[in-house]
């Protein structure tokens, strides 16, 4: 993979200029993306700003989110050729840092759950997930360095997992979804794709000028790992990449200990989709409206159904989801844990293309909008990873325990 | 003034049809535009439904809000002959209900202080206030019987005032802000303007799907009256329509209280400003890089400065506000008070076209989220009113009692 911070340290150092890693890049795509097909567009002749922190280095946008310059097209035929005023403000501050907003990514329609057409290219055969498929894909094939995507249930977390990359979703509205095309306005969140907990850092400090966030400080790290008892069941690989990360965070030093969660994060893991479809039928209103038969047919069927869900419904489940909110940072720190690591999906990704695989370890999460990171656990087979997940506002935290965990699994 | 229920009431009745409705429209339009010049653009060839609870009633869009029809300009030369996609939700959904999106109204550009070229149909030689200028105005001349505006710091509920119409801000968020050209995520919201409050509630009830809403019931009210002591001194004839208002409210079977606000309210209020600010050069942040200069000068000045607020400050800011969001039901219910009667502006609106008035009495209550209805004050001088204040998630409550206070203020 080409990591960000790597291109920049040799840009730094005079052995690489910002146009020479453009060209890396360059070929990198010529290699494999006839393969992979991460990308919906690329910019043909970009301007390389010669300055900035970000200078040389490329990045891809999930096509949910705006550019000026390339179409914005959703994953739709609905916004085929579609080219928005402006960028978005996540794309406008990278590219004031000195990036080149290269490519934008592959995206499930509407950042919903009717796949792709990019290929795992850590995994053959199987998806690379969703709904941020592109992103993480062309991340993993070492295409980009660094990639921006979206999560309304589980849509960075898990496409990180399943080509072993990391992802982070940063808590609700660290990163603004303005310029994003809408599903839920409770859920919705802007993430990253890296090569490394690191770069992730780099990247995220640098959007959000919060220096703090790339600290990944080393204080004592009390972690609670978490099988959570009211999603799918895991899966035995799944399991087994976990147990390794917290075997090798022990080992490292940090002190662990087994996680169970009170029932109201139960009830709010299910309202989930209660917000989720309440929000998506009214955000996409126009589009349902003008252009249903154009939509992708488990949207469609989604949609379809979300009419039905009562606004008292909505309401109570909001109220649940206030209530965890409140709640979470003081549950960890009566069980005296700092940050939980678990599952970011029940296992490697699903075979075939069929389905995106499933978003049921990350909708508590994207819910109670608290930072959470994808790390790759390395193996033999096709990826794995495990998640670390960190109190609202606490992303360096989060942050620093991932490159924890990151640094215990390479020894 | 155009009333929606009484247009509504003749079309159901059949003397009155859809297109019919849309002539008088028309008519009005053309016999006051010129003079107050509220519109940006107006559909020439509207396709009026014949069915549907808003069947014949022409609506207005501020101008900074998505229509696929009619071009969304901004009130800027950037967003020149901009058009956009596909209808916000708003729009969508009360075009679903028979409506027609008629015309595009003027705007400050991107919803700040700027003022437009709107004139008070009502105050000859003063400002209608803004920033939603244009759906105010069109009102007030009864050139439409309903509009859609934003707010920010008071940009439905003063110009309201300013323009003698009834304005609604709902709660935070119960209507999606998606489409809407966004200025600060955390306080941009959606209201309407009508000629009464049984307008604004039937509307806001239909376009939400919230029947409860329009319920306006009887029950007795126990309302605080407030002079806030944290803002701008109010002017003799803001505080006398306010006593107006009390008195009339009391002389109706309100039991009435004076009501203070602990410590908390005026720094919540002080604060306002810090996370507007901070979120608006992010959420501009193309038009700010590549079209400074096009930036109207307040605004610009304004982004200049917002570039400046550390992290750390909006991170403080928002604490306050939750703070403040999460206290006030409770202390209104400790202060024995269904609702807060306050004033909607310092008084009428300013003299000339160089402001659009003083929107301080307004910031505190949209950064707390909570329903606030504008309820003209009848009398012989320019437009006065008061502001009706209720606990998040209580819009049917807030629009009762203004209700209440309008009926009573009619006696």
């Amino acid at each position: 993979m080409l990591s960000l911070m790597s291109l920049r340290a040799r840009i730094e150092a005079g052995t690489l200029t910002p146009a020479g890693a453009l060209a890396l890049v360059r070929e990198a795509i010529a290699a494999r993306e006839p393969e992979v097909g991460a990308l919906v567009s690329l910019d043909p002749d970009p301007v390389v700003p010669q300055a900035g922190p970000l200078a040389g280095i490329a990045f891809g946008v999930k096509d949910v989110i705006d550019t000026a310059d390339l179409p914005t097209q959703i994953g739709s035929s609905i916004y085929e050729g579609w080219r928005p005023k402006a960028d978005a403000p996540a794309v406008a501050r990278f590219r004031a840092l000195g990036g080149v907003a290269l490519a934008k990514t592959t995206t499930t329609a509407f950042a919903f759950m009717d796949p792709t057409r990019t290929r795992n290219p850590n995994a053959p055969g199987r998806t690379p997930g969703g709904s941020s498929a592109g992103s993480a894909a062309a991340v993993a094939a070492g295409m980009l360095p660094l990639a921006l995507g979206t999560q309304t249930g589980g849509s960075v977390i898990r496409p990180a997992a399943f080509c072993g990359v990391v992802g982070i979703k940063p808590s609700f509205r660290l990163l603004p979804t303005v310029g994003m095309k809408c599903f839920s306005w409770t859920l919705d969140t802007l993430g990253l794709f890296t090569a490394s907990v690191a770069d992730a850092a780099h990247a995220l400090a640098l959007l959000t000028d919060r220096a703090e966030i790339e600290r990944l400080d080393d204080a004592p790290l009390r972690i609670g790992v978490l099988v959570p008892d009211f999603c799918a069941d895991p899966e035995p690989e799944g399991l087994a990449a976990l147990r390794r990360a917290a075997r090798a965070a022990e080992a490292s030093g940090a002190s662990m200990c087994d996680l169970a969660l009170p029932g109201l994060y139960r009830e709010a893991f299910e309202l989930h989709g209660t917000i989720q479809d309440f929000e998506g039928i009214r955000a996409l209103a126009w589009e349902y409206t003008h252009h249903r038969a154009a939509l992708p047919p488990l949207l469609r069927a989604q949609l379809d159904a979300a009419g039905a869900i009562p606004a008292a419904a909505y309401d109570a489940a909001r109220r649940v989801a206030r209530a965890g909110r409140r709640d979470f940072r003081d549950m960890l720190k009566g069980e005296g844990v700092d940050v939980v690591l678990t599952l970011p999906a029940p296992g490697t990704a699903p075979h075939g293309y069929a389905s995106t695989g499933d978003s049921r370890f990350n909708r508590l999460w994207t819910l109670l909008g608290v930072p959470c990171v994808t790390v790759p656990v390395p193996g033999d087979g096709p990826p794995l990873g495990v998640q670390v997940v960190a109190p609202f506002g606490e992303d360096a935290r989060a942050l620093a325990a991932a490159s924890f965990v990151e640094r215990a699994l390479a020894r």
